[in-house]
């Protein structure tokens, strides 16, 4: 391969990150410290940085350089060498190839269904008529499945493109059988424990903000965040971004009642932080593989921090008492064992953010066949409400009351987010198989026992060197083998989770 | 003159100024929220987005616009009609000369040798030795004076070009004169003052920061700062930026010990942020021509601010018992009077920052003497800290003890700022002119009175219509003569302070 060539697609590369890396300050900044009347000009200013980087992207410069570096269909990864060759290649070849099949007008139609139907969805979950959004859910999904039909691939399924967006490499056939099987075990896992009688109502006081935050900022520099790279800030939805290679921003909320929710939601970012910081290192530092593999893995870190490690029991041993001691008057009365039964308690509720670990994927699942159906056509909008109904009381045991504690809940159909919600499950399954495999490299012990005598800033470093540092590099699925040397197993998760209620609740 | 030109040269200027709105949003995010190590990559994303807009500002497009519309040297209003017209072709012209005069060589040499001359400033200063700096300053001088070369008009000196790219239309004829008659008056006038005894101590005692900041914040909000359009935050060093025309950051900060120094940093700002504010509004709003004429104009609504209104011994007649309630333990055996003798307090010091009202300007026209003398080669730079020294026993009869608190103090030559300073005395001039028309308009009244009768918000009303609303579309000469009929003249300025200063201490 011609090196040189190869060095200036990686300038371009570059140069296309350094601008999505100015679009993400402009957004950050918008979220985080604008006065209200600044979004419109920052509309402006952000859609003036993206097409700057979407025009580098789709270049002649750029189609002819991929051309001579021998990237075609079929063969996305031309003549690179290594793996970062390759990769890089592959990337700027998926990017350029989706600005040359989608043509300007659909992009166009396509901003203006989404501004339509997300205000209208607004307006219909609080006036709770699913009715006023159906037709605009239509018209997302007919524009999606157009999408969709541009960037197919041969005996492709319309779902999987839309799927492939946010998780390369996974299709809906594999997603059908882990999620079936993982149905048939969550749902009597979850009417096993719903029952128990759990305290919760000592997380529902006050609890002082700056005395949250420095307990949180505790556990992140424990975990390896680094704040000489990275800062923790508040926002309205708790949200991480990527300002460049060495700047990393976490935000969180401390409006939710309970004191686990921000704890949590911070941990999570942080989670999510990690990834993008450790895998901004070496060759692909700057470059647009210099980020997680996609979503799904980014959720299995956010995800292992929250869950796996944060409300392990074994986490609070000497930490918990720091906690008291920061809030006597609100905790001194409350055990370890009570404080870790709150946060662990199996809840079933309507609401997919505030769901527990055990109902969480079922929620997924949930909106994995209905999204599913809505794409394919075998489902028709109208009928939405009574499928998701249906569904939602098989799963639970519960009635839905009302659409907007239904299918009028969350943003993303609105959004045209279709093909985005497996990833969630999915980060679920990918953190409890590499658990897995943590729990043997650390010889072959417990989670629990590797929190206690290892600390966090061990099992961060592990993460760092199998997980984050390999970057965009690797397709989810590949990096997932490279790790555990095993396919996507489902079983995983339900093991772990099994084990761990079974630990705290019996 | 053809309408449809003169609107894509308008559409070109609204682009770079959004381009420009972005480097803001960068520098922003730098100084307030980012983590250490991001400045690196932040510099690159500062250095693209600037060079975007350069390219544009002289593109063939500009130019043949330009060309178009008529403008060109000695006519650079072009074909332009109404004000508005003119003022945006003479100012993308100016832009379009800069960017054709000076070869793009200079511009990389200049960046070098301020790169150096500021660290080495640095170094020298912490060393207290300038020698340690003499040869890089040298460097300055002799870049500065090349760039001069090349912009200069016939007969115009080099300290004039220097001194017009901050304050356009003032010569150092004019300076020459007006700081000569100012000087004569302020000499004594300090030396009057300076050892009436004056309390301060009750200033420096532990102030929470969240009760100065909802006190400032509650001024800001009377002098007509709309926080939907703006807000204020914490920096290291104080300033006021525009991230677009309905996003106006003030930040101030709490660390110096003296309790008015936050707020008068914060009410100076405000006055900044005012101007900017109330000049983006109708056609200039999005142009080049949405902002202050000038420096010195722009410092002239600072100081008034901060000096002219929240000094005023009237300012405090209601205000200062809210102070006291929100400060019992510091303030309450302390007088309304104490307070405003202790706020006014004419003090000659090394530190020009820390000046009062009264020596401020002194400080001031001895920088200007140095600097235009270096320029002109009629000082060596060898020869500076002698020649400060002598001009500063002078003014103060106080001799200086070392060169940081003398010739090393300020970064303004380090940093390639020379024909700055003036704007900061030019400020307190247009700032007293203004002022006494104010009071012709409220009916003849003095300021204080105004102020308790009439508000803050009447007087900021007052300069949003004769001031800010005309943007950038006259030079600040022009400006002052529409709105006090006079050129500018000194000795507004002095009687003011005299009064002033007779008022409070005699």
């Amino acid at each position: 391969m011609n090196k040189e060539l190869f060095k200036e697609l990686e300038d371009l590369d570059k140069k296309i990150s350094m601008i999505n890396d100015i679009t993400q300050v402009l957004e950050y900044d918008l979220e985080v410290n604008a006065p209200k009347k600044a979004s419109q000009e920052r509309s402006k200013q952000l859609a003036w940085a993206s097409l700057e980087a979407h025009k580098i992207a789709s270049s002649d410069e750029m189609k002819s350089l991929l051309e001579r570096l021998g990237a075609s269909e079929g063969n996305e990864e031309g003549f690179g060498e290594s793996d970062y060759e390759k990769a890089l290649i592959r990337e700027r070849f998926k990017e350029l190839q989706k600005a040359l099949k989608i043509p300007e007008s659909h992009i166009e139609k396509k901003q203006e269904i989404l501004t339509t139907s997300y205000e209208k969805w607004v307006e219909a979950r609080e006036k709770n008529d699913f009715a006023l959004f159906a037709p605009y859910l239509e018209n997302v999904i007919e524009c999606l499945r157009e999408e969709a039909n541009y960037l197919k691939k041969p005996n492709q399924s319309l779902y999987d493109v839309l799927l492939n967006e946010y998780e390369p490499g996974i299709t809906s056939e594999q997603l059908d059988s882990i999620f079936e099987q993982l149905e048939t075990s969550l749902v009597p896992l979850v009417a096993k424990y719903k029952d128990k009688d759990v305290k919760t109502d000592f997380l529902y006081q006050d609890f002082d903000i700056k005395k949250q935050e420095n307990f949180s900022k505790q556990i992140l520099r424990e975990m390896g965040f680094d704040f000489d790279r990275g800062t923790l800030a508040i926002a309205v939805h708790p949200f991480t971004i990527s300002l460049g290679g060495d700047d990393f921003r976490i935000t969180t909320r401390y409006t939710d009642p309970n004191l686990c929710d921000p704890l949590c939601s911070t941990i999570h970012e942080g989670g999510h932080a990690l990834y993008e910081m450790n895998s901004a290192i070496n060759e692909i530092k700057g470059t647009s593989l210099g980020e997680g593999a996609s979503m799904g893995l980014h959720e299995s870190q956010s995800r292992f921090w929250e869950n796996v490690i944060l409300k392990n029991p074994s986490f609070w041993d000497n930490r918990y008492e720091d906690l008291q001691s920061k809030f006597p008057s609100q905790l001194n009365n409350v055990s370890k064992t009570d404080f870790v039964k709150a946060i662990n308690k199996v809840n079933p509720s309507y609401i997919r953010v505030n769901a527990d670990e055990a109902t969480y994927n079922l929620h997924i699942i949930l909106r994995y066949k209905l999204e599913k159906q809505l794409i394919e056509g075998t489902l028709k909008v109208e009928d939405l409400p009574e499928a998701w109904n249906s569904l939602f009381e098989k799963y639970f045991s519960i009635k839905v009351d009302c659409e907007s504690n239904g299918c009028l809940q969350d943003v993303h159909w609105a959004s045209g987010l279709i093909g985005y919600f497996p990833t969630y499950a999915l980060g679920n399954l990918y953190s409890a198989q590499i658990l897995d495999k943590i729990q043997q490299d650390f010889g072959n012990r417990e989670i629990g026992d590797i929190i206690k005598s290892d600390g966090l800033g061990e099992i961060s470093k592990w993460l760092a060197v199998n997980v984050h540092s390999k970057g965009r590099i690797y397709s989810p699925t590949v990096v997932l083998k490279q790790i555990t040397n095993k396919d996507l197993d489902g079983n995983y998760f339900t093991q772990y989770l099994e084990k761990k209620l079974e630990v705290i609740f019996d």
